[in-house]
């Protein structure tokens, strides 16, 4: 089974390294994290740093192809002609084509979600419809051969479901046992349907906070106010 | 805030990630990932190449330090020298010393567990003893100013745990809607103490299959049958 999950700079870390935790159990796995270019790649942070092993010419197919999130660097990918592409291509040899948070803006970019149900993080999820997709704000949306997950952490929920589709129920269970995933965090704030308003502003505020690196693309994309 | 994480060769990424993505939304955080040696990384499934940036000369301090854990690697580190040495030095300086997953075992190696409370992955647990540790089984356990999770994804809900501790009830419950952790497995066995015995008995043949690149480590370690 090949796992392809494409890795760019300025990605979220774990809205890739949470379902390829997950992935990585299924039977023969091999997982390829393939970028643009050969070279390292830096996280949103800054503070990791991937060595892409893997570009586009290196893997033209995949069993799984995942593409992962970003704070803001999906609105530089999302006019990527290269990286649409190569999507594109490896989409017609999937037998799922994922995507994780604002990963799902990049896989909308491509053309294939129109028509669709999809989701992503709680924050872009609107400029969903910009591409012809239809926001539902749900944990993960399984539509054909497509499942995009909502922000960041579903990337896990969504791919034990797609365990469970592709190697049954015992197998699922037993990889959420082998990693622990008995989740039981201490408030109940994760939810934006349900968070509260003042929990709402908070977040929004860290998401601009994080997003004055790269402020110009960050309204671009999500027409926010200017930050004093 | 100054945060260091210890990466080695055959490390289990989302034992450092789930953490990682939570603690680096602390104020001013800064996270330093740290290895004994200024260079490639190789996480346990070999699929993930990380560049260390910083070793254990760059970082003498840290105001966190958080030990992840590994499918098998943590045994050989339980021994080596430099980097229990480095887990001590840091330690005196920290205002929390955490670990994930068979990461504790790493700490439990330094004698800091002695007389206290601890967790770590399901499989591994029992070993605590053999460093006067005392296992218990839940998701974390704080004990003075460590914390110490149970397996893999409880990373994520000890990180949230310890940002309410140090930056308040209103800053965990933002960064838990900034990583939307809204937390809704399909199923429900990812706790070793109400799992099905058969799903155990699954998950312990996975974790076999994985150690089978360094069976004699994993033997020595967890005195585990021969597999045949």
């Amino acid at each position: 089974m090949k796992i392809a999950i494409l890795i760019y700079n300025g990605i979220t870390m774990l809205d890739a390294i949470g379902p390829y935790e997950v992935l990585t159990q299924l039977p023969n796995a091999e997982v390829f994290f393939v970028a643009k270019n050969k070279e390292e790649i830096k996280s949103d942070t800054g503070f990791v740093h991937l060595n892409a092993k893997y570009d586009f010419d290196d893997v033209v197919e995949a069993d799984i192809l995942l593409i992962p999130g970003s704070s803001i660097a999906f609105v530089k990918v999302m006019k990527d002609k290269k990286t649409l592409d190569w999507i594109r291509k490896v989409n017609k040899t999937t037998q799922f084509t994922t995507s994780v948070c604002s990963g799902s803006l990049i896989l909308a970019a491509t053309g294939l979600l129109k028509g669709l149900k999809a989701t992503s993080h709680w924050k872009p999820i609107d400029l969903l419809k910009n591409f012809g997709a239809i926001p539902v704000r749900e944990r993960f949306v399984h539509e054909g051969k497509i499942i995009t997950a909502a922000g960041v952490s579903a990337g896990i929920d969504m791919a034990l479901y797609l365990v469970n589709e592709i190697a049954g129920e015992q197998r699922a269970k037993a990889i959420q046992l082998l990693i622990e995933y008995d989740p039981n965090p201490i408030h109940d704030s994760g939810n934006y349907t349900t968070c509260k308003p003042d929990i709402i502003e908070k977040a929004e505020r860290q998401l601009s906070r994080n997003a004055k690196k790269d402020l110009s693309l960050f309204e671009a994309a999500l027409n926010l106010k200017k930050i004093k």
